[in-house]
């Protein structure tokens, strides 16, 4: 038994993520109990050293630290109702992705239990765990992710502690994630565009990567106004910009590739011009991305 | 009279942007003769020493290099139709914005009254004409680039030719644009989810910044398959991500910003899944960029 060994972990529900992460917390020397409700899953994992327990209540007995990884939320409240009282003065990290009204309300049942709490998104696929490249990101009390990271570094170098709010993690990962999938649509759109010309999606990444280094120097002017609440156009006006997206729409449409993104695009900058910001720089458009927009009657 | 001088130039049209290139070709020594319809707009440059011309005629015949920046590409066809004659044996380049058809067709009407012509889609603010950051995108005939390129990093360091299609200028331009209002709407999403947690815009963007540092990153393996027409799922499929996607809609109407983003990037998701593509990877997008959608009956 592996209880009460300050180093000790336990890791529950090994899905392909939970598998890397007990498959880590090995390879980084931490004695690991692991369950899974389908206990074949563990067979590669005890191979390797891990401690299967037969039962949750067990698994989460075995160790000061314990980490969860299931489906999501209400699986993990199934799992861990039961055991609240074996919860009590341990440490639950849950890596679980969900809301982040969702990851509140578990903070404060963990916590009205005795339990340590910190939430966690994990931005890395399986294969990333355990190296450089895996990045988690952390969010609850400081002193626990402070007494817990050397642990947690074995999940993956870039382990990053937001804040104490324990929404943050999953906050900051939608997102990230929103982002990702704006500059692949964007770069997407313009693979389409040249791609009537001839010219292949490898020689405009060349080209995007170079104009995503300038578009990344804005984003601090952006903020600063943002936070401040003016959008002085320091550059061009969202009206002379509703030219330009007017132009790719056309331009879209002539060619014969899909307008949509530029469409959309569009639309929400003519709406950010109806609402009086026409003169204004880009940073007005947070305004349509802070409010929904009215249902038309 | 400059005529003849092998390094006079000739800017028609004075707006701000075909100003500061007049400025731009002065500060770098060129004899330069000048013309707009309103011949107010050239007095600064004259007293700078520019030259300004009686007409139009008058200026194109002054210089074997002739740039015009104009509102559109009607307002170039009605102040060069009448200058033919003149226009043979020398150099057009056309800055003035517009589609690559009307690149193309302006390229072919040029051509074929004896002029040489590049096309060329300004990517600056009129600030940074004639700086290490005045990025101006030409194509057309290499040889003409190549005789004239010394003359024209006068208007901007980053000079970039792209190729012998006419309108490849244009097209960079606005898949270059597309992109940063795709990174730009990215980032004020996630900047509206963070906001409801009380995360101010310049910690997002600093965040932000090392994110899309990893996505550019991404950028060349989805472009190798999308030009191999092949797109195996690497790291998560588009059906994966549907998930997240999902997810993200949800978080953001459960936070009370919009969706819309959010909505529209996993309807586009959905259409390639429906499409048969749920289990590749995110580079499959790209076959719904290339083709509008059908619309519904």
């Amino acid at each position: 038994m592996n209880t009460n060994r300050q180093d000790a972990v336990t890791v529950l529900g090994l899905g392909l993520m939970g598998e890397a992460l007990a498959h880590a917390f090995l390879r980084a020397g931490h004695p690991t109990t692991v369950w899974n409700r389908s206990p074949g899953r563990a067979d590669r994992l005890v191979a390797e050293g891990a401690r299967l327990a037969g039962s949750a209540a067990e698994a989460v007995a075995a160790s000061p630290l314990v980490v969860v990884c299931l489906t999501g939320y209400d699986a993990v409240h199934d799992l861990l109702a039961p055991l609240e009282k074996t919860l009590d003065g341990r440490v639950l990290v849950n890596l679980t992705s969900g809301t982040s009204g969702a990851a509140r309300e578990t903070a404060a049942w963990a916590e009205s239990r005795g339990a340590g709490y910190l939430d966690g998104a994990i931005m890395a696929v399986p294969q990333s765990i355990g190296t450089d490249d895996g990045l988690i990101l952390y969010s609850g009390p400081r002193p626990v992710f402070d007494r817990y990271e050397p642990v947690l570094l074995g999940l993956g170098a870039k382990a990053t502690y937001l804040g104490t709010d324990p929404g943050l993690s999953s906050l900051y990962d939608v997102a990230s994630l929103s982002l990702s999938w704006s500059v692949l649509n964007g770069f997407l759109q313009g693979v389409a565009l040249l791609g009537t010309a001839g010219v292949d999606a490898a020689t405009f990444a060349a080209f995007a990567k170079e104009g995503l280094g300038a578009v990344v120097g804005w984003l601090d002017g952006y903020a600063r106004q943002i936070d401040d609440g003016a959008y002085p156009a320091l550059d061009a006006t969202i009206d002379t910009q509703r030219a330009a997206m007017a132009h790719i729409v056309h331009e879209s449409e002539a060619l014969g590739v899909s307008a949509e993104l530029p469409r959309f695009v569009k639309a929400l900058a003519d709406r950010a011009a109806a609402a009086g910001h026409g003169g204004s720089g880009y940073a007005a458009m947070i305004e349509q991305f802070r409010t929904p927009p009215q249902e038309t009657v």
